[in-house]
């Protein structure tokens, strides 16, 4: 910010402040300071909060509705993006519901975003207007701790991770960071992640979550090729893990509980599907797997999932439960010998890692297009196991 | 057995069966067939069951009594030992109770064995009589897989591990293994260990589970000199631990919830105790530990203790609660990125290496020395944290 910006926003700040110290007679500016400043042409003033529009949970329902909100200014080091697509994670779900914490409301979900850079900030140079950008599961941090320098700014040590929606934000007019299921969104530069040409836009949304959650603990797994790897859950972020592992050299073992999504899966390359009907049908994969990795997203007998993992070989849990708590039975752990670990997201540098490996290699996520009228039902069938395997967000529907 | 043995044998078989045949009038001698060849000399008879009293549990009150019962012959390849000490573990007090499960009564326990050889199988070359020897956890295995060829006998691959009491046995008149809380046992010769002569035996019998079921994790842990160990939970388990981890160069943290061990846990080496009266006093260990074992016996919040390891490292529960089940809170496992285990026991040559460690090092228990009218109030100090560290029955009082 030069003096001369300061200058003027302090102005207006002061504006504001006397405006409002001038009492009632100032209340309609006042209740939506930035349409005295609305820019209506194309051309973006970087002083005003960002209009935008997208869809929100207003209680713990699940069903979401169109909403109307501001996001903040685009500050120096910040990006403007023109969401174009966003995809469907069942965290955006559980989040919502309150599966994991009271939540405040309006809230837009959505951290698997993929848009046209439309602003940048002027000590931006990690990006052009232009630029082909995406935002997953967090939008900023302190960027000056040793995690954050180290690319784990999921794991910034000063507890500055700010999250992409529903996390306490100063900087937002809603008091939130609210996601990716609406028109735009405006993010500190470090936190959004190029886009190559050779990816749809559609097909890269996934990989902001899906992608990098899956790829994260798969790459610290450092498997050998023709390894045995093992995936639980085959959603969203299970086919992913499939296709990864695939194209990272393992033998494959997918677990599902869904019979009608072998063919799929054995298309994804996996050697073998387990269709998990009965706790005995992990029976003869005991103690079988190199490594395993599960997306389950609801409590399970984790206990017994990872007996399939070789004698002090790991189990890496990714997906979160209602409440967040699993119960772990001691006895079956104390036999099987296996480590037990539970794994985040990844950090920025990864994040853009894998979208180029994904780029590069092909490996990219199964996607539904839907309109923001079918996010509701789309919501539905991510819960009764019916997506195949995500559904993607056209926000030119809003 | 040579041919004049199975003959011999195969006659009383034979005998026992033709009695039965001849009905009631032989009932007395099949209710308690042995006893028609009970020799009352000193001189075993190695044909004929092996009286023994000791101290057994007849329900699941956690009330003891003495009882009279009897052990098998003492095969070729076995060893009777007439038991000096058995040394009373939670789990004693945890499986008697049915809290891992029904259990067939009366059913002696009593796994930390120590005594002296009285009686060898003809096969037998490790042990003479005279020697003094010590029994933990278990009693036989397969001895044909790869595991137990490679000293995992507690992870016989064909599921033979027979632990030390409570267990289904054939060979034993009453159906399952008897423990240790008794005047003697018969075992196979492989699953006795030697007890040097510079270590007491008192001293000796909590290392054969106490000792093994800490150190054989710590060994796995692998840590360096100057490590930081966390121990949770510091009764018998854990202050072997502390102690074991002092002695092979960690800089040990304990965690206990009993104000009055500080001192004494000082005194076993420790760099710091931690008292967790609340679970505030966890926060400043966050991260800090490059290793953390568990030997909390009950239900308790290990995702927060798992927290005081650093990132990737690992955290071994030992303790197995009432049920054997354990809730994990995965948002607190996702940001302290900790490995999770389980561990058992330790194989036999473990065992015995640990019995020299300690002998030869000078690692000793603290035990408090009762007779075998006290058991029932020592089970009741160790339930109420009230034993320190570890008591010990001496077999001369039964």
């Amino acid at each position: 910010m030069n003096e001369n910006q300061f200058n003027r926003k302090s102005s207006r700040r002061e504006f504001i402040q006397k405006t409002a110290l001038a009492g009632a007679g100032a209340s309609v500016l006042l209740s939506n300071p930035a349409s005295l400043f609305a820019n209506n042409s194309n051309s973006i003033n970087m002083e005003q909060n960002i209009k935008s529009k997208g869809y929100a949970a207003f209680d713990t329902s699940g069903k979401l509705q169109p909403w109307e909100f501001e996001r903040r200014p685009v500050g120096d080091n910040d990006i403007l993006i023109d969401v174009k697509y966003a995809s469907i994670c069942h965290s955006d779900i559980h989040q919502m519901k309150g599966h994991w914490g009271p939540q405040q409301y309006p809230q837009v979900p959505g951290h698997e975003i993929v848009g046209i850079v439309a602003a940048v900030g002027k000590n931006v140079t990690k990006f052009k207007v232009g630029d082909r950008a995406g935002v997953g599961c967090m939008v900023d941090s302190c960027m000056a701790c040793d995690n954050c320098n180290h690319g784990d700014e999921h794991y910034c040590e000063n507890g500055q991770t700010l999250f992409t929606y529903g996390y306490p934000d100063k900087t937002s007019p809603t008091g939130i960071t609210q996601g990716g299921y609406s028109k735009n969104i405006v993010v500190r530069d470090h936190f959004a992640v190029h886009i190559p040409e050779h990816i749809s836009m559609q097909e890269a949304a996934p990989l902001l979550c899906a992608g990098i959650t899956t790829y994260s603990p798969l790459m610290k797994a450092d498997f050998k090729i023709g390894d045995k790897v093992g995936v639980a859950g085959i959603g969203g972020l299970g086919h992913m893990a499939v296709k990864l592992a695939v194209s990272k050299g393992a033998e494959v073992y997918a677990f599902t509980t869904s019979a009608d999504k072998v063919d799929d899966i054995k298309s994804f390359g996996a050697k073998e599907v387990i269709v998990v009907d009965s706790p005995e049908k992990l029976q003869p994969m005991r103690g079988k797997l190199d490594y395993m990795i599960s997306t389950i997203p609801y409590a399970y007998d984790i206990s017994s999932y990872a007996s399939c993992v070789k004698p002090d070989g790991h189990y890496t849990q990714v997906g979160v439960p209602v409440g967040g708590q699993l119960t772990i039975n001691t006895f079956s752990l104390m036999f099987s010998r296996v480590n037990l670990n539970v794994s985040l997201i990844g950090g920025i540098p990864e994040t853009q890692e894998v979208v180029h490996y994904c780029a590069d290699n092909g490996v990219k996520p199964e996607i539904q297009m839907i309109s923001g009228e079918q996010i509701n039902e789309a919501w539905e069938n991510v819960v009764n196991k019916k997506a195949r395997y995500r559904y993607v967000i056209d926000t030119a529907t809003f």
